[in-house]
């Protein structure tokens, strides 16, 4: 099976289209919020607000969307503004005073959770590279650089967070070097870092060392230190979407290196993996949880 | 709407046999671990186990039916000593060296998982409770006494666990009331305890006055301190299951107090409210969540 140029091309503009014209218009701008800042984006189908609330994740990843709309699409003044509304309630509101971020918070900025985990600090590097680009901003590309710095000091154990877990049975996750892979990507695509390559690198080899299985075909979610399967529920558990998210950014990553035929190559195949695993053959769609030996999952 | 005495009898002698004749042979004695002690119950359809770990909530719940089936039904010995055999896992095991209990064990009782709650050790509590019935251990008794004890201290805050959200939005939920009251009738049931029937009271009152909303026909699983809903998503998550149990142990307490005339009315309008949110009309069951507005839920 194959695609001919004017496949690609015709499905290139389909999605142009539905980004352009569907999503992105349903979100925006109805969802800034000029009164406090930040967007309100939890929505019914039909656009009427179900929560006024502020999810963290998604307030970076929406700077990040429209910061990246500005950059790449169009400048669109409306996009840049909209931006800022979101850049400056991640700073204003968003941090703890131990500059660990928060989880969720209220409209107006009041944390309600914090986690034991720091996505919600990937998502801001990658928002505040993003806007940098956009705005021009150089405390933003500073505070990217700097937030950066604090996951890498997560990610390599120097610095820690309270364990959700006790030490009896180590495991780690892949969702960690997968993020982190694409929070430099976006971090040198944007306003550049001479740390990123070298990372970039290890957390690829991480995955293909550890999470890859050839020999069963599958992506892992989570494995032992040693890479090892983990024979309990949680350790068998895969999540197909998460991993096709994984091998979309080590593709992203071939594209960036010249179309690297090993990294393409890696991609495809935890693509074409998790895609026999994840894919629900009567009704369509992707499951979010399979079991690696095919058992049942704990999850729903 | 009515049931004859002839048709209760049907679906007494129904259920007695599901119990009996399906459901208890089904897990026991296949899950007793002769070798570590405590269960194994993380089973396929087919019986086969899918993990060997142990999850203190339901190591404690199986000692209690396994000692409520001796108390009330037959006295088999192996269920006695089945009994027996979590019991003493979860003394052995199961309690960390601040006195709290473990979330998660493995199989030869090394701690995964400590959660910020108090469930195990409500759950403990009722498997020490007939389990000192069945066996006339004297310090059976005296550790459910204490440990209950213990619950009632985190219940009414004179011990703090580690908070899982900020002050911001204070919230109490319906769990804790219903099963300290669940808790203090088995106690009283099996081994008696001056402290249950104030208690029972207190916690149905708390139950009637903050989470039942005769006006709107619901059972709400959290409310504000002052019992008013809390306008966000997971305020307005209902969880009709979870509120029928509450209905049945209000039930039970009717009964208990020569079938109250308010208990019982108190305990069908929660069964109905919630029967009536919580049933799936168009594929049978019971929904997991609703939202008291008919609102999207943000589960599944």
């Amino acid at each position: 099976m194959g695609y001919s140029i004017e496949d690609l091309r015709e499905l290139k503009n389909f999605y142009a289209d539905q980004l352009l014209n569907d999503t992105v218009p349903f979100w925006f701008p109805r969802s800034f919020d000029k009164e406090y800042g930040g967007y309100l984006l939890m929505r019914d189908t039909d656009g009427a607000l179900i929560d006024d609330d502020k999810a963290v994740w998604i307030q970076g990843r929406a700077t990040w969307l429209l910061s990246t709309l500005y950059n790449t699409v169009e400048k669109k003044q409306q996009w840049l503004e909209g931006a800022k509304l979101g850049y400056d309630f991640l700073n204003k509101y968003c941090f703890d005073d131990d500059c660990q971020m928060f989880f969720h918070v209220t409209r107006d900025g009041k944390p309600i959770r914090k986690r034991r985990y720091f996505f919600s600090e990937t998502f801001y590097v990658i928002a505040a590279a993003a806007y940098a680009k956009a705005s021009g901003d150089e405390e933003a590309a500073s505070n990217a650089r700097r937030v950066f710095g604090e996951c890498i000091a997560y990610a390599t154990g120097e610095k820690n967070l309270a364990p959700k877990f006790t030490g009896t049975r180590k495991a780690k996750g892949i969702g960690v070097p997968m993020i982190m892979m694409n929070t430099a990507q976006q971090l040198r695509e944007n306003i550049g870092d001479e740390r990123c390559d070298e990372y970039i690198t290890k957390w690829i080899n991480e995955i293909e060392t550890f999470f890859v299985k050839d020999d069963i075909r599958c992506v892992m979610e989570q494995v032992a230190p040693d890479g090892s399967i983990i024979d309990h529920i949680d350790g068998r558990t895969l999540n197909p979407g998460h991993a096709i998210e994984g091998a979309w950014f080590i593709l992203h990553e071939a594209m960036h290196r010249n179309n690297d035929k090993h990294l393409i190559e890696l991609g495809c195949k935890m693509l074409d993996y998790m895609w026999e695993r994840g894919w629900d053959k009567e009704h369509g769609g992707i499951l979010y949880f399979r079991d690696v030996y095919n058992k049942p999952v704990q999850e729903y």
